[in-house]
């Protein structure tokens, strides 16, 4: 379980970062801020020998990522008999210009899971994670929202993947220039990047105010 | 190959949008401005059954996506072997509020690719990827920055990935809510979202002016 990778895995463990190994990150509260801080991921399985990467919505609860899908699909089908999964949420923090092209980069975060997942076919669970998913990407929202009757969670799948695995990747900073190159006359530097949300648009016919819940996502 | 793809795929083709067909598309512009949108997609890769999916930077130039690593890497050993690869790139375009718990998405634009790849070994080539991959991500940059020289290029593994199979799925506007749902004392619509940048953040000892095509980027 990853709960209990304090220290940095083995040269051959599946989650190892081998690439820019000092940019790993093992211990649950990297990894559990950085699934925090997103809702989209992207989720990879193989079907006929053939990988396959969708975005998908998510929520971390504990050691769990809740997916949610149509029942019946070949994806959730996939998913549910217990299929190797890798699941990736990756956040880009700034665009990092260096002196020479080669030492150009981004800042980001990301985290790596593996893992298997198992069907949620008990109603009280089901019904907590799609209100899980919808308040962890709107905050307040389940409060006002009308909740899932029983057709809607019949017409919904959720998913468990349970964390077994995972890293987390975080560059920060400005360019590495080395040698003659921190001398040449080139701007070099980073540029944050951040998501901000634009003017909310109601939709037709609805002419209540925005909530401040609504209004509070994303702040420029 | 995707670029003769007009129409829509057969029911059992492996780049079938299958959940929301409605949402697809399968003509080269779309599929084309989306990948252009971005710089930063995600490779599923299969290891011993287990599949990967990493965040990869990337540019595409006409019929294939150009991707670098590290020599020699599992990554990239793989990747050149002639693995299947899955390439997915998602643009979040806004959070949709239905009033119903349920009717809640989210506004997107992703591509699917599937293909194979090849490592780019001809020096020309190579040299010719890494500037196109800085010069996508910002435009004017390799006017300015130092060129790759040999040592640089023999420590970048360039790969080529030949878009062979791919669709697109893009959700716009706002909440479908049924029924007597439309009556509820509920706020509704949609919030854009939009990647912006910060204030440039010069290197440590650069005291150039901040470029143009640097302050350009990502406007607020």
């Amino acid at each position: 379980m990853y709960y209990d990778q304090q220290e940095k895995p083995a040269n051959d463990a599946r989650n190892r970062v081998r690439r820019h190994p000092e940019r790993g990150h093992y211990d649950r509260e990297t990894i559990e801020s950085i699934l925090d801080a997103g809702f989209v991921g992207h989720l990879a399985f193989v079907a006929d020998e053939q990988p396959y990467v969708l975005p998908m919505l998510y929520v971390r609860q504990d050691e769990e990522i809740f997916l949610h899908g149509a029942p019946r699909g070949r994806l959730m089908s996939t998913i549910a008999q217990g299929a190797h999964l890798c699941f990736t949420v990756t956040h880009i923090d700034g665009l990092v210009m260096a002196r020479s092209v080669f030492h150009h980069s981004v800042n980001f975060r990301s985290v790596v899971v593996l893992g298997e997942a198992r069907a949620v076919r008990e109603r009280e669970a089901k019904l907590s994670a799609m209100e899980a998913l919808v308040e962890h990407i709107v905050p307040g929202r389940t409060a006002e929202a009308r909740g899932p009757n029983d057709t809607e969670l019949k017409a919904t799948e959720i998913v468990a993947l349970t964390i077994s695995e995972a890293s987390a990747k975080v560059r920060t900073g400005g360019p590495v220039d080395t040698g003659a190159d921190v001398e040449l006359p080139v701007w070099a530097g980073y540029v944050p990047l951040r998501v901000v949300a634009g003017v909310p648009v109601p939709d037709a016919g609805c002419e209540l105010a925005v909530p401040a819940y609504v209004g509070s996502l994303y702040p420029a």
